[in-house]
């Protein structure tokens, strides 16, 4: 089999959205999550991505999809990025809008394009683990299918939410139909999960045929394909601009789990390629943690900081040196920027949204 | 009886010294806590005590010995105090040197003069308890004794050292021989001093005329005594300024519980004022905490911070306007300054000495 990645019809589609509020105090609105490097990589999450894409796909394949708020940040740290794969949304609308608007835009100029959609703020170490599920993963979109990518998991976790593997499809093991997707679970539910092998992660990356995504979008959401299709058939014409805000301002907000991803595999129309890469959405600070490397002193950290552990575990976050003590807590997490600080515990890493609605609720707008 | 304080024989002495490593990171070498608002009042906890003493003494008899690397700082925040009221060591010596050469200095100008010892950086708030208990000091030390102020322990803390109280003296409840000196309880003996009744705080004010207590100090440290009156007798003379530094680097260094007062309780000679004023050494971040008003949202504060809690309870120290959240801990201790973050519980307040002396170790002085 030919690697359908090197053809000249696959393209990755960049959803840059999102804040991570579940991160703050390191992402916030005007500093979201994928502008940032939270691996110490000296790359921002979002340059990873396109670098791990630019491992078999030319620049003029991945497209980015962002808001005007962050276009500049973007374009400045993704120079390689033709202007015109830069979609600029007027304010963001949602991941089906996102990656609706993308496939319009890719299949107005290539009919016959597969789009595979990946996350901008997500960690893979392990490129050819990517690669080959994507190619996999490409290789049945061609087929018409949408294909979903799972991730074997390594750990019994509420962070992520799961697919349930339904029949094998063919000779290939790692080719199956989706039987569900289910939302992150109780930790109970998750150690079951864990314990039956019928249950992946939901890694958030759909591959597809743009004609065959934008089909199933319509079936659930018709006025919100008509916009897109309208768009793009101008797309990159003053008048399209023109209309965009009004256009996008009327647009459904709806995550594309909702509008694609549990219709298509209600109706038997998913498969999902079972992989078992590294991956990690980062999706808060226990995320991070695993990600750090362990220290002698009992405290990971990240950023330029000097942690001193008196009997402590956990990870601590700063930056310009700041020397941080922590005495007599285990598995804490300490994130401090210079206008804002959070101490929390592993256990409670998920809870850091609520944090950042009381917040809000309180008036802090300016750290927020 | 008329009121000793107001006589003009009545002295105070206030040695300022010690880093208060246990409030590292707010108290440093360069800004000690005696320097520092504690408190939340605007003032410094040396301002304060100053302005305590004020309330019954005439701001020429008010005697504060420090530091030449402090000195313009106490001068810049007591421009009442007479220059010559302000005695500069050119090395910390501990308390015994301090003192001893502030009584000699004193006892110089006035033979008949009585002096009392109070530290620079406690909390009192009772000015009025405070008065009353220093007036009956000072009438048994007009006496000849040696006095020191206990205070009834309202908990049971190994955060102080305890003054055991032996006979009454004459049909004065509040005055008592001292039967001994002890150092910082274990949890267990705390409670048991507490029960008694027999235990006072040891509050670290010493009372006594110049004369006596340079003679009880002779009888454990001669060499120390014969230096600091070579020195007072040409006290502000140029020729005594020079010699100063090498005298001081000679005399030895003991603290006056050693010295004084654990030797003169031996011997019988201690007297002690049962007081029940208000009274605080601000050891810890605990003590800190204690004297911090309650907050409805669980976290009380120090300092311009704007503190969120969810579900945590403790002190959060910081400046600036910054936003900490705090999330799941309970009786935490966090206390942030711009290149030193602390972060601990309650239960441990009393361990920060040891990061600082980690932090030593580790070769991170700068901040100290």
């Amino acid at each position: 089999m030919s690697n359908p990645l090197f053809e000249p019809n696959f393209y990755a589609v960049i959803p840059a959205g999102g804040v991570g509020s579940r991160l703050w105090p390191l992402s916030r609105m005007s500093s979201p999550k994928f502008l940032l490097d939270f691996t110490g990589s000296g790359r921002s999450l979002l340059q990873e991505t396109v670098a791990r894409l630019a491992g078999f796909l030319p620049a003029e394949r991945v497209f980015v999809v962002t808001g005007s708020a962050h276009s500049h940040e973007v374009a400045r740290q993704l120079p390689q990025l033709p202007e015109a794969n830069l979609i600029v949304e007027p304010e963001p609308r949602e991941s089906t809008a996102a990656i609706a608007l993308a496939a319009a835009v890719i299949r107005a100029s290539n009919p016959e394009s597969v789009i595979g959609s990946f996350a901008a703020d997500h960690v893979i170490r392990d490129q050819a683990g990517f690669e080959s599920a994507v190619a996999a993963a490409a290789a049945q979109a061609e087929h018409g299918h949408i294909v979903a990518i799972g991730i074997e998991p390594t750990v019994a976790t509420s962070a992520y939410g799961y697919i349930r593997v339904g029949a094998l499809v063919g000779a290939d093991a790692s080719v199956a139909e989706v039987d569900g997707f289910v939302e992150k679970p109780s930790p109970a539910l998750a150690a079951e999960y864990l314990a039956s092998g019928n249950y992946l992660w939901n890694a958030g990356m759909f591959i597809a045929r743009a004609d065959r995504l934008l089909a199933a979008i319509e079936l659930s959401e018709p006025e919100l394909v008509r916009t897109v299709e309208q768009l793009a058939t101008g797309w990159g014409a003053p008048e399209t601009q023109a209309a965009l805000p009004e256009a996008w301002s009327k647009i459904k907000k709806i995550a594309i789990d909702y509008s694609v991803a549990e219709p298509a595999a209600a109706r038997g129309e998913m498969r999902v390629v079972r992989a078992s890469f590294d991956w990690t959405d980062v999706g808060d600070f226990g995320a991070l943690s695993d990600l750090s490397a362990p220290e002698p002193n009992g405290l990971k950290t990240l950023g330029d900081v000097r942690a001193i552990s008196l009997d402590s575990t956990g990870l601590v976050v700063g930056e310009g040196g700041k020397v941080i003590a922590v005495s007599g807590l285990d598995g804490v997490i300490v994130v401090d920027t210079p206008d804002a600080l959070l101490i929390t515990t592993r256990d409670r890493a998920q809870t850091t949204k609520d944090a950042v609605a009381k917040l809000r609720e309180m008036g802090h707008g300016d750290v927020l």
